[in-house]
């Protein structure tokens, strides 16, 4: 399929009416609905799709060469989305990844080594709390036993979800063979943020990766009735969570740094019950690790006086992608510039995989919304790019 | 059935086993089949069940009279509950209802006027958000029109969730046929606080319910990325939401009442993604209409200054039940106690049917939780009580 073609097809998948937004989840129905596309548009390419241990899918041009014998280079996202998401995020690195496929082949392109697309499973963590889990997964970053154990809101477990999705979950762990496929590793993502647009380029290469992580945090109360109950009596979990949240705001402040409460869950949640339970996750990132870790450790102290836990449900420390330099250079002197966004290219990079990142502007700066967007001709203008890219470094 | 086995057909309908607590909300199968129980109970009595504009079960025991010619007394509760609410409220007034009637008929009762055990729906607005929906309804506290409109989390309306639970909405409205059946309401109630603890009394009788009301709070945000948005260019609708709970607790206790936001919907309530709005509700009550009043006003201001907006959902004035004095000296002067908690008595009150209540203590005082309680031989005392009153009201 053309690259409109693509779009079109993926539109449909998971868009919720109501809000415009997506809402593709791992190992949902929505999920393999996507996989399915992916298998199709890599057959129709003549590229055989095998999946790593964690179920992430590599589509190898094995007509070049056999990558377990001459380590190849894999261009791709994820096509995953966070709760009413936009178009984007994602998609377009795997869409583009075949679009510049078809571009370097119309122009009789002769790799010397092997080429994949890859689609990272669950690169959001949006059900399943942990961002970027399939590469986190196949690098060892995050055991196999915690990945089975992790849970959704209805307390179904990944292991349980990936079984139902039909994929065998005592596969996971680290995945060697996987990685030793891949020499080098090529994401193109829209930008999240307006750098770009400050900057007048329709695509620039990452150079670093901020440090981020989530915690979970767990704020007790006493379940009870609204109307009956005396505020002196009263254990409300729902207060907890809003001075967390205030707090976290705070910290961010004081320490430089971006945090976060975006999701909650409360119990039993009912407009005349006291809350007994809230659950909350916070996103902290900074410039420098230890801003991040000093905003975690100020919210610690808050949730401790209530009585409540955190628990630490990811980190990523800085990426630097040493790439970064070389990359921009092939592309003529393209912008390079950070960002706060976590992405399976950073895993990779952390886990010594040579990997660049490519960025497409992003007029609003808008990221994790329906109205997230990015314009057409920046949209192939990062095509071009990523193909020069993939050129270069297949080279012989 | 017997008193036990009754509580053992309804122990398993709607049970969450996580939590152990009662997920029963207005038009859902757990709703049917609770109406389905009640109309076998019914049927085994001899009761002819009818139900009225709002789809309240009457199960008329018309061997004593019509009571579309000589009204008579009905006696129950309603049968759904809060989020993981408790076994007892609601259920404890149907189930003392029919057994009040198996204890007087074994006594070789005569009524003089018929009578009549009644189920309200939806009485705690768990789904749609207005409490007492059934009695408001009949009583045309709540114009039909506002409650077909009403919708759930899921969006679908009131109106739909009854059809498609096989009633039609469109007959709902102020039904005064129904209402002019009852010369006389008794609702027996779990207490839900420990009045009847501190007076060491196993049943007691409801002077008045105080004034309350709910406020559905809409709070706006702008969904954005949680890693690449800077502080300065967030609209964070989670932190709004956490200024409304603690200004609604602070104005509680300036204004001696009580306040909850025990309800939040978030959207799109992910942990990487910036609330871009949050929904919740205020509960407030207090022991005068001026002082829940106050309370609302004081929060209006604090939402007024987030950009949000607040809607009253629901209003009680103050309840003052007439029959208290007469109900007490009836059972031999138990003592009488005032609520925060709203019932179907009070709607009926407010709408000039003669209605009284009988609260069972409750140990711990608590409700609206899996935790609430009450013992074997209080609960049978509560049916003795209710059937001395019934028999009083009931003769010739």
């Amino acid at each position: 399929m053309s690259f409109d073609a693509m779009w079109s097809a993926l539109a449909p998948v998971g868009r919720a009416a109501r809000t415009g937004g997506y809402r593709r989840y791992a190992w949902t129905r929505e999920d393999a609905t996507l996989r399915e596309w992916f298998a199709g548009e890599a057959s129709a390419r003549g590229l055989d799709v095998v999946e790593d241990r964690a179920g992430n899918q590599w589509a190898w041009d094995t007509a070049r060469g056999d990558p377990d014998a001459t380590p190849g280079v894999a261009v791709g996202s994820h096509l995953d989305s966070v709760p009413d998401g936009g178009a984007y995020d994602g998609p377009l690195g795997v869409v583009s990844a075949f679009a510049a496929l078809d571009v370097l082949r119309e122009r009789g392109w002769q790799p010397a080594v092997p080429v994949a697309v890859v689609n990272f499973g669950d690169e959001e963590g949006a059900r399943f709390g942990v961002a970027c889990a399939g590469s986190r997964v196949i690098t060892g970053a995050m055991s196999a036993d915690r990945a089975r154990s992790l849970t959704d809101a209805d307390g179904t477990s990944l292991a349980d979800a990936m079984a139902a999705a039909g994929h065998d979950p005592t596969h996971l762990g680290r995945d060697d063979e996987a990685l030793g496929r891949i020499a080098h590793f090529v994401e193109l993502h829209v930008e999240q943020g307006k750098g770009l647009v400050e900057l007048d380029a329709a695509v620039g290469v990452a150079s670093a990766i901020r440090p981020h992580g989530r915690w979970r945090i767990d704020l007790p109360g006493r379940a009870d009735h609204a109307g009956t109950t005396r505020l002196a009596d009263r254990s409300d979990a729902m207060l907890a969570f809003a001075r967390v949240a205030l707090a976290a705001r705070q910290a961010a402040e004081r320490h430089h740094a971006v945090a976060t409460c975006g999701r909650v869950r409360v119990e039993p949640n009912g407009i005349n019950a006291i809350a007994a339970h809230v659950t909350t996750w916070l996103d902290a990132r900074a410039p420098r690790a230890e801003q991040a870790q000093a905003v975690v450790a100020d919210v610690q102290r808050v949730v401790d006086g209530l009585g409540g836990a955190v628990t630490e449900e990811s980190w990523s420390a800085a990426t630097e992608f040493a790439a970064r330099e070389r990359t921009a250079a092939v592309l003529g002197g393209v912008p390079i510039l950070d960002t706060g966004a976590g992405h399976d290219a950073g895993i990779l990079a952390n886990a010594g995989v040579d990997a660049a990142m490519l960025f497409v502007r992003n007029p609003t700066g808008v990221s994790h919304s329906p109205a997230e967007h990015a314009e057409r001709a920046d949209c192939l203008a990062g095509v071009d790019a990523l193909a020069t890219v993939v050129e270069v470094l297949t080279r012989a």
